[in-house]
């Protein structure tokens, strides 16, 4: 069966976007930065990284933000290009336009809901949440988290976006599996205590 | 000459303490957990660690609140116990009562001053800045820190004393130095981009 994990690139200081979001720049200020392991990185093991987690990965999962933030980049084909993984979009309303021939199949429902429909299309592979940060931390506190893999940016940005503002007063203890250094990123892999 | 390090240990959602801190638990609810990689850890490099850095380290700097805070635990000795390194304090007002043959020297004319007593008694060996979170800062801000040194504990507070929480809007390039994983905490140095 595979395991769920929650992805995401953070600042030392906890932010998934520098400050002053726009549409144009949703990533706020120099908010880029957080990706320049996936995007921009000489380092062997930031070119392997995303080809081998998406071969491991049946199915994405993301919040409504992450959805309508990205889909102006992501075209037909989501969040992992040319691999096509089905994305699951939790979310309240359904969008007015959703690009034709695109893997988005957008849960009204919940996200357990939206977990039970990407373990069904992963075919056993894992499920990985990508985020924003709320959908992120739902998963984590409802306990149906697995794995975190945090992709630890060099930087302290001091305003943005917090991954961990509401993950209210329960303690959530990990278990480190990996730590890898590059100079674009620290990837740090969890296994999540029950 | 020696290097100005701020070392400080941090729950992955970036906490210095845990909640609800009182008096005789300044750490807070399951603080204490933030150091058990100094305490409570077989691990080689842990049991090391604070020894070896110790022997490079040739003074301290804390703030009033971190010093109140321990000064019923260290004794006449301070954070460094029977090294007895000299600690300087950040502080708007000398305390009443001090530990006779203590290792305390406070300071009142601000954190440039701290700096530079302590550079005069550290003999060309580092400098350790130990917080708490807003006297780390403040050295940071003012661009006197050479590399940081994170001590990131495998734990999701969710709440408790930020270590980042009033860093401001000017984001902070760091390079990765050393990133060693143990079972109790991934310990983290950067330098700091200038």
């Amino acid at each position: 069966m595979g395991k769920v994990i929650f992805d995401i690139s953070m600042s030392l200081d906890g932010f998934i976007t520098g400050a002053n979001q726009t549409p144009a720049e949703p990533l706020g200020d120099e908010g880029e930065h957080l990706h320049d392991w996936a995007f921009n990185s000489q380092h062997p093991f930031n070119r392997s990284l995303i080809s081998e987690s998406v071969s491991d990965t049946g199915a994405v999962i993301c919040g409504r933000r992450t959805y309508d933030d990205s889909i102006p980049f992501w075209g037909p084909d989501g969040p992992t290009g040319a691999a096509r993984l089905p994305l699951f979009i939790v979310t309240h309303h359904l969008p007015r336009k959703v690009p034709p021939d695109g893997v988005y199949t957008f849960v009204t429902d919940g996200i357990e809901s939206a977990l039970q429909q990407a373990k069904k299309a992963a075919g056993g592979k894992n499920i990985s949440v990508m985020g924003g940060a709320d959908i992120g931390q739902q998963y984590m506190l409802a306990g149906l988290v697995d794995e975190l893999s945090i992709h630890l940016v060099p930087v302290l940005f001091g305003k943005g976006t917090p991954l961990f503002a509401n993950s209210g007063e329960t303690h959530i203890r990990l278990e480190p599996i990996q730590t890898v250094e590059t100079p674009e990123a620290i990837h740090l892999r969890f296994r999540v205590a029950r």
